[in-house]
């Protein structure tokens, strides 16, 4: 389809699905991770395998990261052992990590002096969207290597938007994530007031989901926390470390965010308590414990 | 249409055009306000004019209130000249107000003792739903009064919901007012931040607003926003009142919901500021004050 070859850094419950959509839409692959095993599935689809980042930089047009954290992705870059080492002319990098937007704008500077363009573009969307090519990408950097990397983008995601220079992609990212954590856990408040003030929760919310407070959060959560589900979804884990990357981003760029302040140390104490593999939603939970009250779904019959 | 004789108490903002939905489709309507002078309207529409609010219970199968608060509601409705003073058997007393949920609750077993049904049903949808019967009512009571005056709601509002028993429909409607405020506040804080790091507010919002973090709030405020759009929409001061409810209702039925408090914190300190009769959404002043940044719509270009 392309004569683009495509390399992947980082199989993790993002980029494995992400890597198995690019080789399914007709990309020339290439793949590395630092647990050699997880290269195995894509191998047997037909990607080949690096032995290391710079191997991996050397052979390919387009790389791309998808690490866990601001210092995993500036190591796989710029630290030793990592793409640097193989950088070359025309290449470019392409980060899908959620990381510090000043983290990102520092490795564009840095790669620009070597003549290699790099695009931050996470996503949004949880490994359901990975798997379903359903995943929205926010992208900041340059115009011309993003229109000459889209075609591979659009093999992962629906919806691509270049919000502009670099660190763009990441503010945005930040911005979601200041929006998605104030709904689960005003969703969370709203549940154990609607609990405790003794009215339905099923009905509370059949009753605002189609009003002014309609969001995918309420069309889809409280279904699951209602059926006792609270898996993942989105690790509250990697919620709290958005949220850590929002704040450190507001202190950085001199921003007061009182509110997401506090949904970060919400979350946190989620984390501390043990609960940061399950649904971000399951910050019910946290208030579940905190108001010695817990969710129940009346029979079916008026309350 | 229907031979139920309808009341409505109370003609302000959501009152009046309310009202006028249930003359068009066809009931026998009586009205009083306090200040007579806003009944002209409808008067000339073909409604009847009551003296005074026993009179309008005398009268009327089904009243309507819809006023500003919880004093207002138990003044007009229990209190000397209310409703209580013309209550007949067979009589349905329906609260349009936000109030507190242990209030209706209260109002309801009074007027039980007289043979009075109650239902608490406050609505959402602000001053355009109400002009556009495009509400979403929320009911609090028994299923028998509801049933008989449904058509009257439905007049009304798109969405009629049975929550549950007396008191159920504020409950709902103070769930809906926590999700609402997260909202706008969650907007106002993604809008700061990413305006102070540096990025396209515009192409912000276009890249999450499909995704995760999606709701009715980003698909119409930030738009309005960048018009420089302040004006009412949902009336900030409104929004504060309803917050208190809230919080009052939370100690009431003892449930700590922290991030609401904070909310509500933040839209006090909007309406002390004097900026109570713009949109909740117009918060983002509160922000811009508190962050000296003010938002601005870059020229149509990449930032």
């Amino acid at each position: 389809m392309s004569e683009l070859r495509v390399g992947y850094l980082g199989l993790g419950l993002m980029g494995k699905p992400m890597a198995r959509n690019i080789l399914k839409a007709g990309f020339d692959l290439t793949v590395w991770n630092r647990s050699p095993e997880k290269c195995a599935e894509l191998q047997a689809m037909g990607a080949k395998v690096a032995a290391n980042p710079p191997e991996l930089a050397r052979n390919c047009d387009v790389v791309i990261t998808n690490v866990s954290d601001t210092p995993d992705v500036l190591q796989v870059t710029l630290g030793e052992g990592g793409l640097i080492e193989g950088l070359h002319p025309g290449l470019i990098i392409v980060d899908n990590s959620t990381i510090k937007p000043a983290a990102s704008r520092s490795i564009y500077q840095t790669l620009k002096e070597h003549g290699v363009a790099y695009l931050d573009a996470p996503v949004s969307g949880g490994t359901l969207g990975a798997e379903n090519r359903n995943l929205t990408i926010m992208v900041g950097g340059d115009s011309e290597p993003l229109e000459r990397v889209l075609p591979v983008l659009q093999a992962m995601g629906k919806s691509v938007t270049h919000v502009g220079s670099s660190g763009a992609g990441q503010i945005a990212k930040a911005a979601n994530q200041i929006m998605v954590a104030a709904q689960m856990i005003a969703e969370a408040e709203l549940l154990v007031l609607a609990q405790k003030a003794g009215a339905n929760p099923v009905k509370v919310i059949e009753a605002i989901k189609g009003g002014a407070a309609q969001c995918w959060t309420l069309d889809v959560k409280p279904q699951r926390l209602f059926a006792g589900n609270r898996a993942p979804g989105f690790k509250a884990s990697l919620q709290a470390k958005d949220l850590n990357i929002v704040m450190e981003t507001a202190r950085e760029y001199l921003v007061g965010l009182p509110v997401t302040a506090l949904n970060t140390q919400l979350f946190n104490a989620m984390v501390a308590y043990g609960e940061g593999d399950l649904d971000n939603s399951a910050i019910l939970g946290t208030y579940e414990r905190m108001n010695d009250v817990f969710l129940q779904v009346p029979e079916e019959k008026q309350d």
